[in-house]
């Protein structure tokens, strides 16, 4: 009887997971099942697989959900974060092991020690962003170590972008993702991180003002902003004496600038309904966030309240959105201004059919070895082939699935709830990955740190 | 036998409450029994005063609470806000009425209904702001409504400021009240109001760039920003149909666009911790907020990153505060910004024995009678006597006192859980008040409304 493995949730990010688990269905015996609400979306080649079996599940179905974990191997789930913890105690209930590409919750995290006592992996966040910045970072981090190193800076950045061929708005950017967790980022408290042995704090509002540049070979100049807290895995990785902790999520430069309108508009605000926003144009929606006149023009007090100059390129960002537009109506009934930013912007950041995004990382990493100081610096760029098959899917779907499959033949041993840092796991996926295009390139540097010696006061 | 009232609470606001309610004493036949944690910073013309008695009270100690309650015939909460509760609780038990200076809370306002069947009065925000506010721009309105008129603008003012004597910083401003709350004014969501019958909002790091200014015979220019919620008190005040509604919070001008550097720093952030805050430098809290440099001084770098020239007057309200002092160290350990900040200005801003504080208060009224526009605006400034005897205690005590003995003497009448808005009260509120030095000056202006004919596109 071939080894069943249970991927519940199959949306977008799946196609390449799914792929290849039926791939190696046959060499691994496998039976892959797919479980969801409706599993009319999946392609002929995945649903009519010999190896492929479906199931339509309603997750808040109990009895349902708890049959389809117990006769599996090994639970995949793809499901939002929110919706993993009732798979992860049915995992825990019937004593089989559990694949995530999302944050560890609370709820997550206190199921730690009954895991580790059935001897049970439930293995977190191995997707791209957590989960490829995690094992490369490791793998790189274990290096420095294991030759005598002592880690002094670690840098990471990570986007979800446009292939240059695809790269045609003013934005440089589309939807490559969850549109609303775009439009919320960077919500919910300062940014934290630490440089040079010094904390530093940044307020949402400035969050799009503090970017930093970085060159990707071959690739131009990108930009990044800080991530809500870049301490949280200082433990976990080890870098607990490191001067320099920061990471940061990738954009082309120029956007943070434009996008930083929308924050200080107010825009970008979540936390409130705008009760007649059903029918509002885009321009009476821009108004609600400027004084009232009784004379002067939208524009002008746009311009004017955020001090844009006649020639900034931002204003053709802007255009581009329609945003000063009285015809275009909004649908959404009640929406918070988030929801209805993220309603202007799907009108204009859709991927077309051929679109092909890009996905990029960028780490750094400075280190002491001997008296003397070093960096490496190390990226990977992976283009998507179209709206359906892109990178983002790949990056996050091909390391679930591959650590899976390890999982499921014993290859990852450690027991609990947990993140990719082990060797057992981050060696044997980042080869798999590197086979199918998903690489880093590395890069020794001069150090410069944040005190480069050549710099005056 | 007297009649007890019982005032839990006898902080700084509560002085003027004293010594009015004993003033009376002797003609209405009051005792007042003042009930709190510590009662040795009373002062001898109250404690010893033969219509006084003082109970040391512990407020979480319900049954001492409740007794004191049960031989009083009429309750004043002078507590913080959240502590109103319980207090009401045994009021209602009792069958006792009660008397607050602060926003009627959702616990209070759900005990509407048993409070109207007991026919008990529990009467709240009579104090200043709210308490003055509702009561003088309600007798206008009631008057206008009278007429025949239609509302169609009522904007309302406060600010607790420094008389012109002691308005001796640059700030021009000194603490009268609570520090805390002056540090997070603004903040938990965007201000929102109705200009002109279009819904504006702010959102907090804009607030203070969005002040309106205001001009008060004999005292000069001041300035306003929003309230969180002007809308709140629409139907309250009766004003469903008015085009423009807006509250305020009024400072002398310059303070806004000062203050608004401590909001785009982060200083204000009362979010999180700063673990290693104790023993920080003045300098170092500022450079937490400010990108790493090995060479740039913290003075530069939070010029360029605020965009303050050389001769701003803004950077000399820095330094007045010592902000760049790395030797002035924090106290309190494993503070919040905001804690941080308010340490800060405490060491500046405290008033000194004799600087005399300023409450101004400021209402337009626009309205439509007989087919023609009107505007009346009306203003109050009260001026105190000292650090211990301020106008902030005497408008928030006097209206509190005074509607007590309303109540007591069954003048006012409406059951249930209220704010002053009645004529039964704020008649003869107001005439009292204004015996006592506290009175607003009308003035008939021509209407301009925010959609003044005068001014051409």
């Amino acid at each position: 009887m071939p080894r069943r493995i249970l991927v519940i949730g199959a949306g977008k990010s799946a196609a390449y997971l799914l792929h290849y688990l039926l791939e190696q269905a046959q060499a691994e015996d496998l039976e892959v099942e797919i479980a969801d609400k409706t599993v009319d979306h999946l392609p002929e080649t995945i649903a009519r697989h010999e190896r492929c079996r479906v199931r339509s599940l309603d997750i808040s179905d109990e009895q349902a959900r708890r049959a389809a974990v117990k006769e599996a191997r090994l639970v995949i789930s793809m499901l939002p974060p929110s919706l993993h913890l009732e798979v992860a105690k049915d995992c825990l209930a019937f004593g089989k092991n559990l694949v995530t590409a999302s944050y560890i919750s609370e709820g997550m995290r206190a199921l730690d020690q009954e895991v580790r006592d059935k001897g049970l992996v439930f293995m977190n966040e191995i997707g791209l962003d957590p989960g490829i910045d995690h094992m490369s970072a490791m793998q790189v981090i274990d290096r420095i170590k294991a030759r005598g190193g002592k880690m002094l800076l670690f840098e990471s950045f990570t986007g979800g972008l446009l292939a240059p061929e695809s790269d045609n708005n003013l934005w440089n950017y589309k939807f490559t993702w969850n549109p609303r967790n775009v439009v919320l980022a960077g919500q919910g408290g300062a940014a934290k991180f630490i440089q040079e042995g010094t904390y530093k704090y940044i307020p949402y509002h400035k969050l799009f003002r503090r970017t930093e540049f970085l060159e990707i070979q071959g690739y131009g100049t990108f930009e990044a902003y800080a991530n809500r807290d870049s301490l949280s895995y200082r433990l976990a990785y080890g870098l607990e004496n490191a001067l320099t902790l920061y990471r940061g999520t990738m954009r082309r430069v120029g956007f943070s600038r434009a996008w930083n309108i929308f924050v200080q508009l107010g825009m970008t605000d979540d936390s409130y309904r705008i009760a007649n926003s059903k029918g509002m144009s885009y321009r009476e929606f821009v108004n609600l966030f400027l004084p009232y006149s009784p004379t002067d023009s939208v524009e002008l007090k746009l311009r004017h309240y955020l001090k844009i100059d006649q020639d900034d390129i931002i204003w053709g960002k802007l255009l581009e959105l329609k945003l000063f537009d009285a015809n275009r109506k909004i649908q959404t009934p009640n929406a918070s201004p988030a929801q209805v930013l993220q309603e202007i912007l799907e009108a204009s950041w859709m991927l077309s059919p051929e679109d092909r995004d890009m996905i990029v990382m960028y780490h750094k990493f400075g280190y002491l070895l001997d008296g003397k100081k070093y960096q490496l610096d190390s990226n990977m760029v992976v283009v998507g082939e179209n709206q359906r098959l892109t990178a983002m899917a790949k990056t996050v779907g091909l390391p679930v699935a591959m650590g899976a499959l390890l999982i499921l033949n014993q290859q990852v041993k450690k027991p609990g709830v947990q993140i990719p840092i082990q060797a057992e796991i981050y060696e044997p996926v980042l080869k798999t990955l590197a086979e199918n295009g998903i690489a880093f390139r590395e890069y020794e540097v001069p150090y410069l740190g944040y005190n480069p010696d050549s710099v005056a006061s």
